[in-house]
């Protein structure tokens, strides 16, 4: 199973992809060998992570080419702000840690890394840079949930397995393939993977992957 | 009645504040005496102008620098992108203009300049450069709408009088108003007015509320 | 004579270009026929288009995606700011405007108009919305030059004419289309013209065309 | 000895000062104990560095505020783009890596970290959170440079040391000190160091300095 038809070709020439998807912060959050004060750091810096990736879909939403792409981005920015962040808060207030405890987190240089690379890609070039930059997050954790799920996994860290691979965050997946699809024939027509344009995003994208499988690094 | 306390200020040293809110396209729609193919025009026109202003709040989004100021503005694009946009297109559609036609309008220069100076105002600037250059219509439409609602006004144009002077729209100006002084006291403190960066601010103002008011002559 | 592969393409479907190229300003300059009061209004105004022009060929340099590409923007600034802004304060002086009253003028609604289309455009699009948008301005003013060389021109504005028209304007012309044609070729590669994308950037390249056009009204 | 009046105020309040201009690559810069293999890892890593630095002087220039300003800026890119890089590219050469294998330097997350930051602090935020991000790098070379050739150095590494300890560069610093002093007083005035914008700025310093002292750790 996978999502559209652009994600696969690029995530087949991302050279990092199965260390960001396969790490071994991944593996040990399916067999719950995941220390619990890992999994806390983890959780402060992805609520930072979580705002600055409101930002770049807030940004896709101005650099957008039609209505209905600036519907699909404002959607998701509405989602991450008003449900998916309150919902991080709560997550974090039952772990212990309050809202001015997470506001106060010091972003980690990988935090900083991923979300500036991925907003600095949109500002400089253009609406498909942006995506190309935003794909391996939303996408690779569907990835990520959806084959936990398929392949089993310990309890400890169930709730978040089952929400990104549960059916919500799968279709979320599906809707922003198929906005990435459209976004690419749009622009760059049915020849799009022959153009050279194609190969400087499908770099974007392995750059992107490269900083995700980073990302993890910061709660090991 | 006005909204907050900076744009009293702003307002105040706006030269072409009265043209813009007193120009004869309002006055006209006041005692009912607007063509209708003005008016049509006009409407055709500030479809656009929703679609880069919607932009333009998104470009606010990612600019923020609170998650309280994010939210509130992303509330702004998503009430027009999913409500005000649509509800456009539906009062075009009674007026006999199809959502193709208004998608196929030609931008006329005044509707250009001003969703350009506003939109490289908040890339160039910063947040309060973008809040500044937002506000002239954000709340010149609503002191607009308020002062025909209380000076009374011919039926021929009352659903536009009406949307505008409303309880809804007015609550948003107050939040609007109140979302751009709690920007300037963020950033600048409370002696914000006599900081240089105040009448910077107002210069933006000024020129954009230049842009309003030469907006309605498009439809002359 | 011509600039370039993709200029003569763009300008053919630009429905403005003769508007633009052969306005009654750009006639009554030839034929000696302008008012002085209005070539002094031009070049006021055009001072702070040359502002405004500079920071968007430096954006250009931010968004470049070659050290070829960067190094010739990066040129192209250095000489507007460091000779241009200062022939134009010269030139000015001359003419009895001083560099205090250049600095004050009022930037006129056209003048904002097509300056802060082009800023906008490379912000929320990419190096070649950028370069679509600026295109219409160098190459143009190139185009005009060389035609009232070519057919003859009353000796006022002789200055104006051959700065324009001078082998100096004329070999910067070709240096950018050939900038334009390979940064073209470079994302776009071989079968351009036929990609959606160029139909975009055609559209920006028209767009800009038509407020060059309106321009020359703003000293009429 | 120091640069300007702001800056020392900024680099008081930045906890990893020390920790970038006395880090243990320094020291061992100084001591002539760095491994040659290291530094030539650090040369590759700062050419691409060079060009990100270049393209964020860039938008420095487009986001200047006076003529002056965008002078400023943009005699700093040419520099760059004109005499450093090329300078870096013979050092590198005499040193056996070619111009090819520069330009296929995989950036380094340090390297990347640090130039997105500054990159989109300057789009996000304006003219003034774009030095702030810029200053760590520009003068605290010129603070370890003068500092070197002040305490005494091992002759291996004299090249690198006497290039920023040297006049050129110590004057560079100084006219930049001079820019972000006149940027701070243009826009906030003389009580700056009172405005909650002032802390915001220093917070930006203060945090690219942190990615600064994480850049040498790419090269250790």
């Amino acid at each position: 199973m996978t999502y559209g038809t652009t994600f696969p070709l690029w995530r087949a020439a991302a050279p990092d992809w199965d260390a960001y998807t396969r790490a071994p912060f991944v593996q040990a959050l399916a067999d719950g060998s995941l220390p619990r004060a890992s999994f806390l750091t983890y959780l402060a810096q992805d609520y930072v992570f979580l705002i600055h990736f409101s930002r770049a879909w807030a940004l896709a939403t101005a650099k957008a080419g039609t209505i209905g792409e600036m519907r699909a981005c404002a959607a998701t920015v509405h989602a991450l702000l008003q449900t998916e962040t309150r919902l991080h808060v709560g997550i974090c207030a039952e772990a212990g840690i309050s809202e001015e405890a997470l506001l106060a987190t010091v972003e980690a240089p990988q935090n900083l890394a991923y979300t500036r690379y991925v907003l600095e890609a949109g500002y400089s070039g253009d609406f498909l840079d942006l995506l190309a930059a935003l794909m391996p997050c939303v996408l690779g954790y569907g990835e990520i949930g959806a084959r936990l799920m398929r392949e089993g996994h310990d309890p400890a860290y169930a709730a978040w397995i089952e929400a990104y691979g549960g059916s919500d965050y799968q279709a979320l997946c599906h809707d922003a393939a198929a906005l990435l699809d459209g976004a690419i024939a749009r622009r760059l027509g049915p020849g799009a993977p022959s153009i050279p344009r194609w190969t400087e995003l499908a770099g974007r994208f392995a750059t992107a992957t490269r900083l995700e499988a980073a990302f993890w690094t910061l709660a090991a």
